[in-house]
């Protein structure tokens, strides 16, 4: 039986939206969850969602990483976080995933810590999911667990979003770009320039450069970059879309005649907004650890939570890890046989 | 007097779009202008525009640097090309400064090659505007000049941002930032640790790392990147503006409500529109060459054309080499000094 860890104390509402996420997840997808954190805080909110005979526990973790906390500190000195008991629970095997909306080094950090990289892979990768113009999602990884790169990092990459993708979207064949300066096969840095050559021998469907105006368009499933690259792309995606929110209701306030068509045309903009809406895609998953942690965005509400911790139960399912180290193998891109 | 050359055959609907902003900028703004490009073309389109008495020339230029063309290839083979024709009246003091909506990597290079990087700079950098949420436009640079970059370099952007900021926009003391993935200062990847050292000691307003997110926020006027970075940020930003206006479009049709509410705000739109419209910005400059090239988008309508030419005008007139000049060489930047 899948059981999933959910770090209560991580997001910027924490405890309340993870205990609402959690029990909707329990009621509505009926994963086993254990709730980790501050017990006279989650208990008596608990109590309050009628919880009773969901699948539920409660584990007692004293200390809260904080978003100022830097990721050394929180793993040095914060041996009691709820995060660093739950990454525990799962090297203990009580539980099959993690997920936490608290600060992103952290959980990454505690993660490697406690429960290691898996055997094969050099890097774990940060990776995320971009709504598109066509509907279905894209992933976007590294987005931040690693800040310079080599190639061959490039192309570990790779190969972990090719199977999150066939593994979690479902997608037969994933369209693998990377992400660069120009579609031509020579442009990009030199980071890149080399890259794109282990790609084309990669046992992946590499459709070659991808630009930064691709990502959202729907023609690629899986873009691949080191994670400083990743990290600024992703922040100002979120940054450019309350930016447009912000200046399109500014305009929207700005006559009456425009007011006006903001109320009959208020649920266009509802739809709009949950198209582009995190909250539905579940998380961040970091790739290539041992088994499965999920990081979701600080301002998470309960329907972000829900949605990882569905994530992180697929992943478990389809057996994400195995394939990797499957397909890691296989390729000879272990460490081992590289040392 | 302060002329411009305008290499007429760059854009996508060249040379129709040139020759109108020309008229435009040369009507409006009293700017004396050389329209470079095959001649046969443009002289009739020049005489539908009632363009009599303006002070519009006609350089004949016999060959057109294509979208598909290299850098390379553009400078080597096409010697009469408009673009390598304009930067030659430049370089022989024709024209103060060359406008062109035409490739990019062709028109930085012939610059290069024609009229050459300042004495005291290294590397020249691309620059661009982008709108923000307060109304003041935000710089960043390089985007796409250099892919590869030393401390050093995203040092001399800072410095030839700066005075870019002063110059043209009137912000007495710019808010410098590096872009990075946190803003903590040990946040980012090699490359902006380094710049980071060295940032904090220049003569300049440094405000510290910036984020994805906090480049359209309207609270930095001048954002550093390396040209990877700075092109992937620039082409994802107008690439996600073009989804999101997708998206609302889509959703704004479906129903009946909706479309009633979208003529009512039809007004709102347009003016939201106008704010992200990159056409108001007056094309991304190269700072660091002799004279002033300034590269257009390549879907560049009249009125982009004409703010480019206004922007070339305004480099010239304050002197904007000249204080990068003086700058380097009181820092002790120049290349010399370092050798």
């Amino acid at each position: 039986m899948i059981k999933i860890a959910v770090d209560a104390m991580g997001s910027d509402h924490a405890p309340a939206v993870e205990v609402d996420g959690a029990v909707q997840a329990a009621s509505q997808l009926g994963v086993p969850l254990i709730l980790v954190g501050q017990e006279d805080l989650l208990r008596p909110l608990l109590a309050k969602h009628n919880a009773e005979g969901l699948p539920i526990e409660i584990v007692h973790a004293s200390e809260v990483v904080t978003m100022e906390d830097s990721p050394s500190t929180a793993v040095r000195r914060k041996k009691d976080s709820s995060i660093r008991v739950a990454e525990t629970l799962m090297r203990d095997g009580k539980v099959s995933g993690v997920i936490s909306a608290g600060n992103t080094g952290a959980v990454m950090a505690t993660a490697k810590l406690v429960v290691g990289t898996l055997a094969v892979v050099d890097r774990p990768a940060l990776s995320t999911v971009l709504p598109t113009q066509k509907g279905k999602p894209a992933i976007l990884l590294d987005v931040g667990a690693n800040v310079d790169c080599k190639p061959m990092h490039l192309e570990q990459f790779a190969i972990m979003g090719d199977i999150y993708s066939r593994a979690i979207f479902g997608i037969r064949r994933p369209r693998v770009g990377l992400l660069s300066i120009g579609e031509e096969d020579s442009k990009g840095n030199e980071l890149t320039k080399e890259a794109f050559k282990a790609l084309r021998l990669a046992p992946i469907n590499f459709i070659g450069n991808v630009e930064g105006r691709d990502i959202f368009k729907g023609d690629v499933d899986v873009i691949v970059c080191d994670g400083f690259t990743g990290n600024v792309a992703l922040k100002l995606s979120e940054g450019l879309f309350e930016t447009f929110i912000e200046m399109l209701g500014q305009e929207l306030h700005r006559t009456l005649s425009a007011k006006v068509g903001a109320i009959f045309a208020q649920n266009a903009f509802r739809a709009f907004k949950r198209r582009l809406d995190y909250s539905e895609f579940g998380g961040a998953p970091l790739l290539g650890i041992k088994g499965i942690s999920i990081v979701c965005h600080g301002r998470s509400n309960a329907n972000a939570i829900k949605n990882a911790i569905r994530v992180a139960s697929e992943f478990c399912k389809h057996n994400v890890n195995d394939a990797i180290e499957k397909e890691f193998t296989k390729l000879g891109l272990m460490k081992s046989a590289r040392a």
